[in-house]
């Protein structure tokens, strides 16, 4: 009888973590941060593996054209991040969002990009600036 | 022993019980409006709370541009929705729905502002129109 | 000599007129909206001439879609007109623009339908917003 | 007390395959396509049967359109598909991969199209590409 | 004063040819198009002269990418042609238009992709539309 | 006699110059941004004149948008500038190509911002790239 009830707890608890950890999925903030890279780490994998000359010289390019030059690169990211926003491309968001906030762009400087875009590219740009607002919070929780 | 079995017993109700609420999560259509509109209040709120003067003013001039005018309230709103789905910016129609369907426009005529949008738009406008659809039954089926 | 010098006044006259007619050609309201319907009717008609089943479709769906339905022609032309704006079509523009003015909309509807659609579009829909005015006008000229 | 533990496990296991099947949900890539193909089909027949006469012509001409003719059914997919890549409608790319790739265009093929697109579009349709490739394995998966 | 009504006819016809010259200019076929390629043509040079790294590697893949690969140039040229329809590029139309008609695809073909474009695009592809029948009409001439 | 052909010159010459300026109006580096400028301030004026709250405030907001903040000016105006090559908006690049012209920026790293949106949107901004080195080489031109 003992065992019996041992051996029930024990399966609730494997079968409970289980349940939460799943569940969680997509409260945790580090995992929403996590899973988008290693998302995006894993397709632009595949994508160069399949060895298109044309499509892996404009991941090249890309890579260079964010490079230091004339510009410095923060100023070149937070213009990535802006011609991201007019043009909704979401992924591209997340993508610059997470540079500039490496490369130091502050919440004050961050929300004048996202007015400069919501201004040009008009009020469809509303829906992207929330997830935007969102993620940049993810990213400033991943600090502490 | 029964101890044992009735304290597992009310084990597998919570555990159950939670299981479910979350499984069910995307396929309540009420909830579906709710969180919709909770995410777009929160985040809202979160951008207001920034305190960029432009785009507060941006928010602000939204709610003005959509009042009572020359033109009516009813008319202004079912531009606002043609206007999102050629533009493809899916929380925008789900906005202009629930807003158009507040002020009484039946499905024949939102069909209409479908049909304009999607000969304007041409068939990228076709899978807007599906979840457009979707959530105008959800509209509906919320007044029952 | 005198019979020279009034045959040389003739041809002034005639080259004269000749060349301020085709200076004209830009300023003259009248011929800016002739010229825009001239062209479109001659290329609709080639392009009908062509006898692609498909693009003869499109044209008659368009045709179909703006007449009276559940939703009133004028209500139905102002939202091609916002949509047009918003997706900056310039002939489309010109085209609702023209329609709307026809069925009796006055300058303060029109200029909320480009409200809706610089707020909903952003300042990139400005310069359409301009040439918009610009042929409004023309179209005001034309009445009187 | 035997019986007792025995109704256990058989709770357990109930509970375990319904926790198990949600989980995996996302996992499964036959669901995947499947669950994309019952959606759309499911809209479709909604959108049909709200018997606006437009939408109902433009899916006929949507049918129609991409039906052999001076070009080949192949060749007008892949417009299609490359079309679709370059506005970014992801359902639209999805049933355009599925519909070259039961023509039997191969994977070398789909990339150069894949390359087409990038170009012109510019690097804000990787996202699209990431999420194209993922689905092209989806397809490719289902032959084996 | 005869000489004097000479020198004044002479004047007049050098004026004459001169303004005659000029009105024409828009409407000689020939001329379209050399004017297209002259431009293009002349900026492309200046574009490279500035010797941005990046720049002139996009021009560069811009080459590759409609060489010969999986896919004949033919099919890779009328994939461009489409993306250029549906994203409203009447430069980039105007340029594959020439090549596909170098190419030999005829005005059935042509007008097949149009539709192509047409329907996915929506209407807003009309005007573009036109202007590429406007130009394949002057290509068509070129070759008496 | 001598008094009829000293008249019939000077008739001439106040022909000829008018001829040829209006001629000229399209090779001439200064009317260009003259004419330009001339256009979007005689526009706007009657743009504002109409009295449209909404549409002012969009204009006022735009002025606000782009002043000292968080960001510099210059910086700002180069993401304007990016944002409104990526949007393919023509005028929006030349009344920012103007702006940063003025503070300074050099053809190095305008070329550098060229690249960025080229990048980002694609060869469909080709087009406009080639006319925003025109109008730079314009802006260098009226320096001299």
């Amino acid at each position: 009888m003992v065992r019996g009830n041992i051996s029930a707890i024990i399966i609730f608890c494997i079968l409970y973590i289980q349940f939460l950890t799943f569940a969680n999925h997509n409260q945790n903030p580090m995992n929403e941060i996590e899973k988008f890279n290693q998302y995006r780490g894993e397709m632009n994998e595949k994508i160069l593996g399949a060895n298109n000359k044309i499509i892996k010289r404009i991941f090249n390019l890309d890579t260079n054209t964010f490079a230091e030059g004339a510009l410095d690169v923060k100023t070149k990211e937070m213009i990535g991040l802006a011609c991201s926003m007019v043009l909704r491309c979401e992924d591209c968001i997340k993508y610059h969002l997470e540079t500039v906030h490496k490369l130091g762009v502050n919440k004050e400087e961050v929300f004048e990009i996202f007015s400069i875009a919501n201004l040009i590219g008009g009020t469809i740009v509303i829906p992207e600036l929330r997830r935007a607002v969102e993620y940049w919070e993810l990213l400033e929780n991943q600090d502490q």
